[in-house]
């Protein structure tokens, strides 16, 4: 059964971009948030896949991921909850690893993230200089959490705690 | 782009049963109804399916349907909302179309419904004997709705509308 275990940081700074790709652009958007799994449909290229995760806890998740036709993709994110969310990904080889490197544009401009997959939850590996503070278990960076809560509007009052009206 | 149309009907006795199949067991779940769109889960015999509709209005809906592993199916029904629709599936030919007639187990026991898809919205074909009242648009006998609010528990008080506590 198909498990994903990755570990999320933070990336402080361009030393990554020496040694990572010229990178694609993803299109992605999530159809549903459970509770229990999250479904996300994603464009990559000209490749488009479905992908179901596991509402897990810490770091592995169950995850389920197909390829469907491009001309799905494009009608399913009309079905969406939340925005769109658009990001270039460089890859950069690290000890037998990939990082995943998210340079996110649009709404969510100014994040950068970096992901590793590893082989199992206690793989270890060496961090590189450019990497930032871990956030693994940090639901606002999630990508179903930006698509509804955007990076660029983390500094204004959320929804329900408005500042009282000074008429009242 | 996939486009479903079908119609549903209650079915009255027995007489569809001479020209129908011997049937194939369905198991199905949903793993999503967020009011755009359903996700579901299902099995029938040894072949597994994934199902996204379109959360439409009238007997027309967007559908995407893709095969999946048997073993992901079992995996991915853990993560259902409601439970596990079970059905006896049979076909019956029809002037060029065919019935799909489900008798469904277990909580929705009792219920057998006719369904007909249809090359067009208006399309005519004529009615068996057997067909009792249409239901294509009532949201009760939607297999995502007998999930959560089986057929065996039609005549309780819905929740949220107990009788009043006598000690009250």
């Amino acid at each position: 059964m198909p498990f994903e275990i990755e570990r999320k940081f933070l990336v402080a700074g361009d030393g990554w971009r020496v040694d990572a790709d010229s990178g694609s652009i993803i299109r992605q958007a999530y159809l549903a948030n459970t509770g229990k799994m999250s479904l996300r449909i994603r464009t990559r290229d000209s490749r488009a896949t479905l992908t179901m995760k596991s509402a897990g806890m810490g770091i592995s998740r169950l995850e389920f991921e197909y390829d469907i036709p491009l001309d799905h993709a494009t009608a399913l994110m009309e079905l969406r909850e939340g925005s769109i969310i658009e990001k270039r990904r460089h890859l950069l080889p690290w000890y037998g690893l990939t990082w995943e490197i998210d340079v996110f544009q649009g709404e969510n401009d100014g994040l950068v993230v970096a992901e590793i997959e590893l082989p199992h939850e206690d793989h270890g590996f060496p961090l590189p200089s450019w990497i930032g503070a871990e956030i693994s278990g940090d639901p606002r960076y999630s990508n179903a959490s930006l698509c509804k809560r955007p990076f660029s509007r983390w500094g204004e009052a959320p929804a329900g705690e408005r500042v009282a009206d000074p008429e009242m």
